[in-house]
């Protein structure tokens, strides 16, 4: 990614780091198309706003010692919308999150929140700030896969730390198994994450099997007479588990020694140990005098099957309602420290979701769709909207909502400028997100977007334009003008087809949007993922990990013979 | 019913109307079989409750001059769980209700209110404590119908009339179009209302025709080639619309002229004329020295096709929504009123739905189920788990939440009790309703139900105890031993059904408690509602509503000639 000259260093403020002040970066950001629609309809009403934005930022600089404000971002997995928030709707759940709720309370609801309808793809897009249709990267891998997110896509870690933050991920990532994918080689300073994902950790092991959460796994768990050859049921334990390392810099394994089995209690462990190193990780960065970017996104509330230890705490008592009630306390605690450090006031704090409820596991995880109808795989606003709450003190107002549409891509173009790294955002590929800060700072109807493009993986399934949603069955876009709407305000499960004056047949206008959006796919084409070899880049693979590897390759490449 | 001694007056506390401290009275209330389940395992506990409850309803007593609070209880008609009481879900849904939000947030929300599944029972259990099936009200009627509720009935009216309660009813009644089931003969000094519900005045009259709200009715709204006889067709406007009286009294018919059409604008100014008469009647109520309890059921947010002049003011702008926005006005300047009045403190105000949406209209309306499944009519979730909001300020605690099952019909008992006019329930019949007044001062997890029958009209569809809920289809209960259950906390739309270890298969100990509610209807056996001549006691009884009167007459009797 390109370089520039300004960091921040304790108590001094370089002026060309402000917001909106930066200068030798000549071109425009490149959008997509419906933006530029928007932007010129609206373009001078925003040119304002902007200046009086890049006034209130500097002013926050000038109060915080020349820094911009430390950004805290806790992204929780597969949690449906209203079940984080909200006090009504925690007791339809029978449980509570009482300190996301003062979270939420203290600073902004935003209400329309959209995600991409899975983890992998909602976490590119927020680290890259582009739509992962675009760069391979809106499938899942759950198994050794020799895929990621590429080297040469620039994330949010990369353009604030060039612009002087410290950088730290924990906790899940779930961008490939290849080493440029990595979080510490995406920019962040310090990172300790899983490779995979949830299902290797939690219900892929041997307890699981043996309680019947998964089948037909393990040693004991199936009768063999007709399996002819293994690949089908990859042994997880073999899989890398959880690795830490500096940026740029091999990783090591942590807690597995070669031959040991991955349990439900070493998960446990692991997402203590996530939660142990939040904290202390927090308390390092704020002792340092540059502003921090502190990424924690926490395995559970997933989690594998119900152990006798486990004690049942909440009315609901699902497997995750009961792991959720203890990420929140989590949260609670990690609220605790930046009060009891001094930072609140000067730290951004986002709690959200990834996607909507992995319905799988309903309703013995004690979650099922609620508000809206599908969950996590689907367009349906059950699969992609989240509960999504901001907290900056003094400067996003308290106790408010905002019901403006928002993707997660949008954080960072925003999150960007208030870091005052604009400047960084490449300008040679699409990017989707839109910058927000208007949005957070005046408030509701201050958005500057009033549409989504809704992917599953690369089919384009849904378009959203203001209150309607275009559902493109199968994501067949050439019958899209035949297509059903729905009024999300007046139907927000989407049951309901309605009628739209929107042009004649419904549909002629937003198809007209999907062809502006398609040309601008012609000219700047979709990418592949970066393919390369998986686990490279750890000191202390484990034998079965290598074997395993091998296997992988031995299963790509014995076709090809 | 039975009479008391005890009447207030200005300034003097009579100690025999002090809430457990009434002599005289000494047969217990007659329950349902679970409620002596319930009382024999927590009896004691209860009994401490009640003491320390009873100190505290005569301290607030001594510093209100003697008097017990006065109550405002507004219903809400056909308005799904989640759309009150609920800025994010306002958000949802595109529109907002501030005034109700902040009457829950000064009071207490009931997470599980339970109603009946439509508007006649729900209020008919409200007022009598007793679920409707036992008098024959579970059933609605839309027309002329010569039945209703029983004159025999005990009312919530009648009881606090009985103690000295000055009582108002204003709005929609919907209980039968006979003398002995109108509010004027049911305890309530005072009484506007109309005789039928919106149906009539919304849906069934010559605008609603015209944008094809309704089908072939009218006179210039179908074609009559195949039409033998008339009775399919009623004349909406040859029905009685609203009347108003004093206690006792005939009725006079308001704003209808003979040979007059009713029409959507009509019904708009009943529902500003019905605003306007709880506005005027409060301040008066205010004025007395006796407490007051004003039941104010607004006819608003159904409504007929919107028509030219109607201006969108939220952007779901569905017909329902719109008006349940001027509704929440209304409500906010009640609640304002009461503050100019002084009364604030010393008023319980309740603010509640009647049942689920009422889905025929959705979308258009703006209201579909969101949060539960089903609506109107239906014993799932959707039909009968409501919005509810109580505020006492200084009694009951602020911007809390409680979520222990409540009927409606706990509110007679407890309102009684509260009141000072436990006395007067009536203890030769069931009643239902369980006091919760511990519920409400001592907040969550106090409550004195874990259980509910949902009937639809005479059918028992479903039985919920604790946080499961046996669905009896069909409500054919010889069957339920096998019929399906939900755990509402984890799957709050009923859909995916468990195993419980409640029982050997299942559902034993819910047919136990079935078969324990049946003995006890055996003891005390279900009556019809009272029947009688449709429209007598109305002093200006219009020749067409005569007209119309005969016309039932006829069609009751030919068949039986």
């Amino acid at each position: 990614m390109m370089k520039t000259a300004c960091r921040f260093a304790g108590g001094l403020v370089f002026s060309a780091c402000l917001p909106g002040l930066a200068a030798g970066q000549e071109s425009p950001i490149v959008r997509d198309a419906e933006y530029y629609i928007l932007e010129a309809q609206n373009g001078d009403k925003w040119v304002q706003e902007d200046q009086s934005i890049d006034v209130a930022l500097a002013a926050f600089q000038e109060a915080n010692e020349g820094k911009p404000p430390n950004i805290v971002y806790i992204l929780i997995d597969d949690i449906g919308f209203g079940d984080l928030g909200s006090p009504t709707l925690n007791a339809v759940r029978g449980y509570a999150t009482p300190a996301i709720n003062e979270i939420a309370d203290e600073g902004m609801r935003l209400a329309r929140m959209y995600t991409e309808p899975s983890c992998t793809p909602t976490r590119v897009a927020f680290m890259t700030g582009r739509h992962p249709f675009r760069n391979g990267m809106g499938n899942t891998s759950v198994d050794i896969s020799g895929f990621g997110l590429a080297g040469k896509e620039v994330t949010l870690a990369e353009v604030l730390s060039d612009v002087g933050y410290n950088t730290v991920h924990i906790g899940k990532w779930h961008m490939g198994d290849i080493k440029e994918a990595w979080p510490n080689w995406q920019g962040f300073d310090y990172a300790a994450f899983p490779i995979h994902q949830q299902g290797q950790l939690t219900i892929f092991h041997d307890d699981a099997a043996d309680e019947e959460v998964s089948i037909g796994i393990g040693d004991n768990n199936y009768d063999r007479r007709y399996t002819i050859d293994g690949w089908l049921r990859t042994d997880a334990s073999s899989m890398v588990v959880g690795v830490e390392g500096e940026r740029d810099q091999t990783v090591m394994e942590v807690d597995m020694a070669p031959g040991e089995r991955w349990t439900e209690a070493k998960y446990a462990a692991m997402n203590q140990r996530y939660q142990d190193q939040a904290m202390e990780r927090l308390r390092e960065l704020a002792a340092k005098d540059e502003p921090f970017f502190l990424n924690y996104w926490p395995l559970y509330p997933l989690t594998g099957p119900r152990t006798a230890y486990d004690e049942y705490t909440t009315p609901n008592g699902g497997t995750y309602v009961e792991k959720m009630k203890l990420v929140d306390q989590w949260i609670g605690e990690m609220m605790a420290e930046m009060d009891a450090l001094g930072i609140a006031e000067e730290t951004i704090v986002i709690v959200m979701g990834d996607n909507g409820h992995f319905t799988k596991y309903s309703p013995q995880s004690g979650y099922t769709p609620m508000i809206f109808r599908g969950g996590k795989g689907s367009t349906t606003e059950g699969g992609v909207r989240v509960d999504a709450f901001i907290r900056w003190p003094g400067m996003i107002e308290e106790d408010t909502i905002a019901n403006d549409i928002f993707h997660v891509s949008d954080f960072f173009t925003t999150l960007a400028r208030i870091g005052g790294a604009t400047d960084g955002i490449p300008r040679d590929r699409v990017i989707d997100g839109v910058d927000q800060t208007s949005m957070l700072l005046n408030g509701d109807s201050h958005g500057r977007r009033d549409y989504v493009f809704l992917y599953n993986i690369d089919k384009l399934e849904a378009v959203v334009k203001e209150q309607y949603k275009l559902a493109i069955p199968g994501g067949n876009i050439d019958n899209a003008i035949l297509a059903d709407f729905y009024d999300l305000f007046r139907d927000p499960q989407e049951k309901y087809p309605v009628s739209t004056e929107i042009g004649a047949w419904g549909g002629a206008k937003f198809v007209r949007m999907i062809q502006r959006h398609l040309k601008r796919k012609a000219k700047y084409p979709d990418e592949g993922p970066a393919l390369g070899m998986p686990y490279e880049g750890i000191d202390n693979l484990r034998p079965e990990s290598q074997a395993a590897v091998e296997e992988f390759l031995f299963m790509v490449q014995t076709p090809e013979k």
